[in-house]
């Protein structure tokens, strides 16, 4: 099998992390997905990042059978498929253990709305998940995994909210294609880290009042957008 | 149109912020003025750091109209022009979302005169703007962050105060070229940190006294100046 | 003597640990074991790391008698010897003064699981060892060292617990191999800052759920394990 | 005049603070001093790091006389003048605006001994110097900063205490040659952050007991220190 374009997006989105600072070692994973084609690829599981190749990206089908690349793909891949199953919109999905927004996933918080970079990211709060139950985890940990992030995203979706924290776990993010999910993950990470100082210098901050949250959004993701180049 | 000087000095500021790490992405912007010519140059608007060449960087004149540059501007260029409209002193301006000023931006403080590396860029707290208003953002969001940057500079002027806090976003920074105020940026940032995590080893850290605060103003920037080479 | 596996081995586990930002100057100290030969190999004291070479690297047997390697070895050479005749199943060790986790040595607390990140690593807080005594300190300071940590490492044994903090000072970490015992050393260093910047966000977090930590350590190592490839 | 071993000293010991990440843009100063031929080496004042070479480093006697390179030199140069006058042991001496270290400083805080790393360094807490008054910083500020750090070592010497915070400002560090202050920096630097992070996980922090303090400091500084090569 020759190497797709797909494979290629795939490990430029996994090897993005690592340069950004997002993941060490060999955690996390990034996938995309080629809605015409019907398959998905992601990254195998612990192999580390200078080690990675373009034909070392599993391809899979949405119900996760082989259709391509050597490797065991990453343990995360149920809930990656699952959530491509859920919202047709997501072209890339991006995990990591980034520090700050996985502090607030340990604290079982979500990250409140404090400031114009987060409305830049998304017109509201990163939602938290509930936390997975004993028969959830016993039963399909990874696939429930996704049950919990789509429970997150039902009434908002997954346009208007790029990202969500996975409690007592870290950050899932997704986006239009794999290098769009890593730029949400590069964002959310810097928006986590400015919440939370924001929060030692101020623990009772009030969120961003809402017609400059939605300006911000809007000028950026609305129709009206005037952001970046025609 | 050839690539003019001011354009390479705007291209470098605008590079210098990522290698300093104040942003990321294609966030922020720098941009440079031409007081003979009357023409602005500035970053395109959401361009990666990695593709700007000296050319993309767009020339307008005072008011806003092209003069250069293929690209749209930065969307924060009607706050540039206000400010350079309003202070003929300055020669550049960068903006930045950089992570610990922008925390007091979020927490709605205005940095105090903690120690004597915020005396050698400033002589007086870093001030923070009012809130806009809802009637301000809906009628020019851009051009009011530049309403509320000259109120909160009135008293004290462009020159003493090198840059503000825009409150829930994030800094503006000032100087009298486009790298002196990336060089302020730079401080800024740092000085943000510094007094940051003062704050976490005692909360009421009393402000410096006014005559060392001055001292170390005055010996970097007052008539008798005694800091750097000739 | 020519250069061993072994030295080789050892220099690339103590050249990691700058790479990995978990120490600088001299610090801290890298060694492993070939149990066949019953021999260690050790870092030498208070040698800079851009200096060290294969041939620098100490090799010694159990009892400490050298064997091989002009210098003098690390003075923390009898904790990693008392270390390794104390379980067969250590196969590298690796000491630093990592930022974050040397905190908590410093604050005298263990690690509690706030994260999954903390339970892909091992199964249960990281323990801290009781202080030293007076007695023990003037007696034989480096190897009582190793006394404490065994004693922490008694109920649970140095598989399950893979590093741990020793009060007031910092941590030590051991796997099958000196590169597995960094490994260890970075993902505890990035444990240690999540946990603070989560203790940071809520002083009372409570740890994972026993049914949470248990799946994630279990499915990176325990016998069903299927993290990684075959 | 030709380089002088000397100058290449005090050029390697400035550029290696900002590669430390000690300092940034144009701040801080090392030097050192040749005590049979009297001169000391200097930084010149608010030159960038990148331009730095080694004929720009300034030579001067012991009461500030030039005696060669060709710039001004750095505004701190009395204060380094002095502490050379007064502690002939000293060799060299480094200046930064470090960030935790300058929280300490700025927090009117000594640095208390909370684990080993500092006892590697120094036997007790890092000094804080009291206030300058008014009429000390009219009359020669420079010049008043090293009396009041050298009332801070009064009592335990330059030797015992590598070391200072000058309150309000920021540290100054020395030993036997500018190589060896710096190595005093970059150590104070880290001891600084592990100590703001223990307070952060617990802010009644015991100091560590005298005699492991002891047992540390001695091991490497003592007369029967056993650490590094022989």
């Amino acid at each position: 099998m020759t190497v797709s374009a797909l494979q290629e997006d795939v490990l430029a989105a996994n090897l993005a992390r690592p340069a950004y600072g997002l993941v060490t070692l060999t955690w996390g994973n990034a996938s995309g997905i080629d809605r015409e084609r019907g398959v998905v690829a992601i990254k195998p599981s612990g192999v580390a990042y200078p080690d990675l190749r373009a034909e070392d990206i599993v391809v899979l089908d949405l119900d996760g059978r082989p259709v391509g690349g050597g490797g065991r793909p990453s343990t995360d891949t149920p809930t990656h498929l699952a959530l491509y199953r859920a919202f047709p919109e997501i072209g890339g999905i991006v995990h990591t253990h980034s520090t700050w927004a996985t502090a607030w996933a340990q604290a079982g918080r979500e990250i409140p709305v404090l400031g114009t970079t987060h409305a830049d990211l998304c017109d509201g709060p990163i939602p938290l998940t509930r936390p997975l139950t004993r028969a959830q985890i016993d039963a399909d940990y990874e696939g429930e995994t996704a049950t919990v992030l789509i429970e997150a995203l039902a009434e908002r979706g997954p346009e208007a909210v790029p990202c969500a924290l996975v409690q007592g776990h870290a950050p899932f993010c997704w986006g239009a294609s794999p290098a769009a999910a890593v730029a949400n993950a590069v964002t959310l990470e810097e928006v986590a880290r400015m919440a939370l100082l924001t929060t030692l210098l101020r623990s009772d901050s009030p969120p961003l009042p809402d017609f400059l949250r939605q300006k911000h959004y809007l000028r950026k993701h609305g129709p009206g957008a005037y952001y970046g180049q025609k």
